[in-house]
C-alpha cells in the first residue's frame, strides 16, 4: 500500500501526472523496496534483460510520451544506462533515469557495487545530464525531484535521480509545488520577429528545414499550420524525418547535403531564406559535411536560442516563436512540390538487394506503422521511405549507438499500443541487443522485426574494411524456438520477402525476419554516404 | 606497416612488452585506423558482439595476464565500457581503456557520437579510473601514455587513454622513457615489521587472511612461502577464493562472517591476532556485516596502506610487506588443518538440486579447469567448492556485476590457453550478456557453460519477491543452433548432468548445459546470506 506522503508515493504521483504509464529496468537489491511500491502503482514495470536495453526504450518512451524513466540499481544497474543516458543528451530526448543506492544510514561501510565513493556515481552523471539530484534529505527531496523533473519536461534533457533505500518511504513534510514555466522574453521575440518579416518579404525562395525538437516539443501541428499559412516549402533532417506527413504537397524530403537526394539539396541550398526550427546541425545531418548552408541566408533558432545571420537572440520559446511566425509572415505564392506516387512493388523470383527491400517497405508501409531503424544502412536506406500521417519514424541518427531499435520498438509500443513497429536493424546492431525480443514477447507485443543481414559491419567496410568488420553469422530466424514465442522467417528472394511481411502482418505476435543479402550489397543512400566517410577516415591518417 | 616512430605504434610496443597479445573491442568509425593499425601488428584483435563484453573479457585478461586492453570507439563504445571499467576500478584490476576519438583538427564541428563537448567522455572515466589521459599533443603523448601503462600496472587499476584518430599515425620525437617502480620507505617498513615480530612472538593462535591483490600483484607464490616458513593457517575470501592451493595443509577456506562455514568463521574471530593481506573489505567479504573482526588484534595492509591496530604506515609495497614478514617472523608450531577428503560424487536418477550440482562439480574439478563463476548463487555456491593447484577460480563478488562470468571466460582462456573454463552462470545474468557464446565459437575456444536455471533472480527472491524477479524461460540448449557451433544439453537429473558434463569435457568446443532447477531451490550458503539480506532491505523500509 502507497502512503501518499512518504518520496517514493511522491515520485510515482509526479510521474503519473506527466502520463508515465511505464517504467523500464532491471530489478536489483538496492532498488528492490521502489520496485515493489511500483508494482502496488497505477504505473507498470516493464523488467528487461539487461539495463542498457531499459535505458533506450525509456528514451524512445520519451520521444513519444514528453518523458520516459528508467529505474536501475546501484552501480551495476547505473553505470549500464550511461550510454543510454549519454544518448538522450545527445539527441535531446526527456528520460530520467531513477537509481537505487545504499541507504543513507549505510554509507559508513564499504558495500558491493560501489565503486570510488557515494558519490561517484552522480559524478558521473553530472557530465551527462541536464540536472542531477541525490534525495538524501526528505526535507529537500521533494524540492529536488521536482526540480529535476520540470528540467527534464522542460529541457528535453536527461535528469538522474538517486534515491538510497531508505528513503523510499521516508515521511515528507508540507511544501510548495513548484510549477516554473519558462517564458519568452517579448521583447526580444517581437524585435526578431520584424527582423524576420522583412527577410522573409524580401526572399524569393524561402525554405523551412525542420528538426527534431518539434518532435520533442510536440510542436507538430504548430509546424504544419506555419507551413500551409505562408505556404513555404519545408525539408526535414534525417534526424526529424516525419516531422511532417511526407505526402504533405509543401514537404521537400530530407536535407543531408551532397548525400540526400540531389533536388532537395538544390532547393535547399540555393534558397536566399533559410529558416532552420530546431535542429541539431551536426555532421549526420548535414550530410558528412557536404552540406553548404551560407550562414547569411539563415535564421536558425532551436531550444537554446535564436540566430539571424551572425547575431543572436536568448530566451525565446519555440512554440512562441513559430505562433509568433504564423502571425506575422504574410503568404508566398509559390507552386507546389511535384510528389511522385509510391511505385507499386511487384516481388520478382531474384536474388533480393537492399535497395529492393526498401522500396517493398515502401509499398506496404500503412497508417499505424512505426518505423524504427538502428544505425548503419538501416537508417540510410530509409531516408528515402516516404512516411505518412499517423506513421512516425525513430532512429537515432545523430548519437548513432548500434542496438538502440529493438529496445526502442518495445518503448514504442507501450507509449502507443496503437502502432504496430517495424523494426530494420543490421546484424551487428542485432547481435547486441536482439535478445530483448524475449522481453518484447513477454508483454505480447508485435513489432516486425527485420534483419538486413549481410554478416558485418558495412557501413564500416566501406571506409576501412578487415577482419574487425565481419561478423559471425547467427540463424535469426530460429531465435523463436529459443524464446518460446514469435514467427521466424528467413528470406533469399524478393518473393520471400514479400511473402514473409504478409505473414508477419497477418500474425499478432512478434515475428524476425532474417533477410539474407550479398556482404558487399548496400543501399544508394550508403553509397553516397561511404564515399565522403571514406575520405575523412583517409585523411586523419596523416602521413600513411 | 607499423612505423615505430607513431604514436600508435608505441602504444602497440608497450603493450607487448607486458605480455598483451590480445585486445578486445568492437569496431567503430573513430577507431578504424588503430584496428587496421592493431590487425597489422603481433597482438590480435578480439571483437565481441557488444562493448560491454568486450570490457569484461579485458578485465579477465587482467587480472590473469598483469593488464589487459579494450578498445573501443567514441562515445557509444566509451560509454558502453563504463560498467566494465567501474567493476575493475572496485576490483582491482589492471584495464586499460584505449578509446578512439574525433581528430584533433575536426574539433571545431558537431560530430556524431559526441555529448555535451569533446572533453564529457575524458571526465567520467576520471571519475572511474586512476588516471585518464587525452593524447592530443604528439609532444607529450609519449610520456602520458606511459605515465598512464605504469600507473595501470603498479596500481592494479584501470585507466583511460583516449586516442584521436589524427594522433594514430602522428610521428613523435626523442623522448625519455620513465621505468618509475614505486619503493617502499625501508624505516617505516623496518619499524612496522619489528612491531608485527613483537605481536606475533606474543600471539597464541595467529591466522592470515590473504585476498585478491595477492592474485592482482602476483604474489601467490611468496604468500606459499610466508605461509610455509612461520606455519600459520590461512584463509581466502570469497573475492581471493583459490589464491592458496585448497588442498593445502594450512589452509582454512573461505571466511565471510557468519556466512561462510562456522569452523572457519571460529578460528579466524577467536585468534589473537589476524593478518590480512591485500584484501577488500567490504560487505560481501564481510559477510553482510556478520563478521566479527576486532581491529585491535588486526594488522591489515593493501596497496594503498598498512594499518596496525589503529595506527597507520604509509608507502609500504605489498610484495616488500611479505618478504619482510619471511624475513621476520619465527615459526610458529600448530598442528596443521584437517581435510576431509573430497566425497565421491554417485549420480542418482533424481531431480537435480544445486546443492547436488556443486557436489558432482566438485568431484570432476581438475588442474587444468578455471572456474569461472558470475553473481548470485552461482558465487555463494561455489564457496563450498575445493580449488586445487594449477586451477583458478574467478568472479566479481564485491562489484557483482550479473553477465560477467560468459565475456570472462573468453578474456581467461586467450590469457592462458592451457586453461579450460568452466562456467557457471544464472539465467539472469546469461540474458544479459551470454550470447558472446558466439565470440566463444568464434575464435574456437571450448568453455563449459552451465547454466542455473531458475527462472529468475533467486538472490532476490529471498530479500524481496514480486514478478519483477521473475524471467522469460529460455531454451539455453538450443543456442548452438542458432550461432552454428558448439554442442547443447537440457538436464533435470543428478544422472543427466553428470553425463553432460563428461560429455562436454569430451568435445573439443563450446558446450551449454541448461540446469532446470526448482525455482526455490538454493545452496546452502544462499540460505544462510538470504537471511542477513533481507534483514537489510526490510530494515530501510523504516516505516511499513
Amino acid at each position: 500500500m502507497i502512503h501518499l506522503d512518504n518520496i517514493g508515493a511522491h515520485i510515482l504521483q509526479r510521474l503519473e501526472e506527466y502520463n508515465v504509464r511505464h517504467i523500464f529496468g532491471v530489478a536489483g537489491d538496492y532498488i528492490l523496496n521502489f520496485f515493489k511500491m511500483i508494482e502496488d502503482s497505477n504505473i507498470k514495470l516493464i523488467c528487461t534483460c539487461d539495463e542498457q536495453s531499459a535505458g533506450f526504450a525509456a528514451d524512445a518512451y520519451a520521444r513519444i510520451n514528453g518523458i520516459g524513466v528508467v529505474c536501475v540499481t546501484y552501480g551495476v544497474g547505473g553505470f549500464k544506462v550511461v550510454n543510454s543516458t549519454a544518448q538522450a543528451y545527445a539527441e535531446r530526448s526527456p528520460l530520467m533515469v531513477i537509481s537505487g543506492a545504499p541507504g543513507v544510514k549505510e554509507r559508513s561501510y564499504q558495500l558491493h557495487h560501489t565503486i570510488k565513493g557515494f558519490d561517484t556515481q552522480f559524478n558521473v552523471f553530472k557530465n551527462i545530464t541536464i540536472s542531477s539530484v541525490i534525495l538524501d534529505d526528505p526535507k529537500r527531496a521533494i524540492m529536488e525531484f521536482d526540480d529535476a523533473l520540470l528540467s527534464c519536461i522542460n529541457y528535453k534533457r536527461p535528469v538522474y535521480v538517486e534515491l538510497p533505500r531508505d528513503m523510499v518511504y521516508a515521511p515528507i513534510g508540507d511544501y510548495h509545488r513548484i510549477e516554473r514555466r519558462y517564458v519568452s522574453n517579448e521583447n526580444a521575440l517581437l524585435e526578431a520577429l520584424q527582423e524576420i518579416k522583412c527577410i522573409v518579404d524580401m526572399a524569393k525562395r524561402p525554405v523551412i528545414i525542420a528538426g527534431e525538437e518539434i518532435q520533442r516539443f510536440k510542436l507538430e501541428s504548430k509546424l504544419k499550420e506555419l507551413v500551409e499559412k505562408i505556404n513555404i516549402p519545408v525539408a526535414s533532417t534525417i534526424l526529424s524525418k516525419s516531422v511532417i506527413n511526407e505526402y504533405h504537397p509543401l514537404y521537400l524530403g530530407v536535407y543531408e547535403g551532397a548525400i540526400g537526394h540531389e533536388d532537395v539539396r538544390e532547393y535547399v541550398e540555393s534558397s536566399d531564406c533559410i529558416i532552420i526550427i530546431g535542429a541539431l546541425l551536426s555532421d549526420i545531418t548535414l550530410g558528412i559535411f557536404t552540406a553548404k548552408l551560407d550562414q547569411n541566408k539563415c535564421i536558425n533558432i532551436t531550444s537554446e536560442g535564436l540566430s539571424i545571420r551572425y547575431h543572436k537572440y536568448e530566451n525565446i520559446r519555440l512554440d512562441d516563436f513559430i505562433d509568433g511566425l504564423i502571425n506575422t509572415l504574410d503568404r508566398k505564392e509559390y507552386s507546389l512540390v511535384q510528389k511522385c506516387p509510391i511505385e507499386e512493388f511487384v516481388a520478382k523470383k531474384e536474388k533480393i538487394t537492399i535497395n529492393r527491400l526498401f522500396k517493398c517497405i515502401n509499398s506496404l508501409l500503412k497508417y499505424n506503422h512505426a518505423l524504427v531503424v538502428d544505425a548503419g544502412d538501416a537508417l540510410f536506406g530509409s531516408a528515402d521511405l516516404i512516411i505518412q500521417k499517423g506513421t512516425i519514424f525513430m532512429s537515432c541518427a545523430y548519437y548513432s549507438s548500434l542496438g538502440f531499435a529493438i529496445p526502442a520498438s518495445l518503448g514504442i509500443q507501450l507509449a502507443n499500443p496503437k502502432l504496430r513497429p517495424i523494426v530494420l536493424v543490421g546484424d551487428g546492431s542485432f547481435q547486441m541487443t536482439g535478445m530483448e525480443v524475449s522481453t518484447i514477447a513477454k508483454y505480447n507485443l508485435n513489432p516486425i522485426v527485420i534483419i538486413l543481414n549481410n554478416k558485418g559491419y558495412t557501413t564500416e567496410r566501406i571506409m576501412l574494411d578487415g577482419p574487425f568488420n565481419d561478423l559471425n553469422e547467427w540463424r535469426y530466424e530460429l531465435i523463436p524456438n529459443i524464446i518460446n514465442s514469435g514467427k521466424g522467417f528467413i528470406v533469399n528472394t524478393e518473393e520471400e520477402f514479400y511473402n514473409a511481411i504478409l505473414d508477419a502482418e497477418a500474425y499478432d505476435g512478434l515475428s524476425i525476419i532474417n533477410v539474407v543479402l550479398d556482404k558487399d550489397d548496400k543501399s544508394e543512400a550508403l553509397k553516397r554516404m561511404a564515399e565522403h566517410l571514406a575520405k575523412r577516415v583517409r585523411d586523419t591518417k596523416d602521413i600513411l
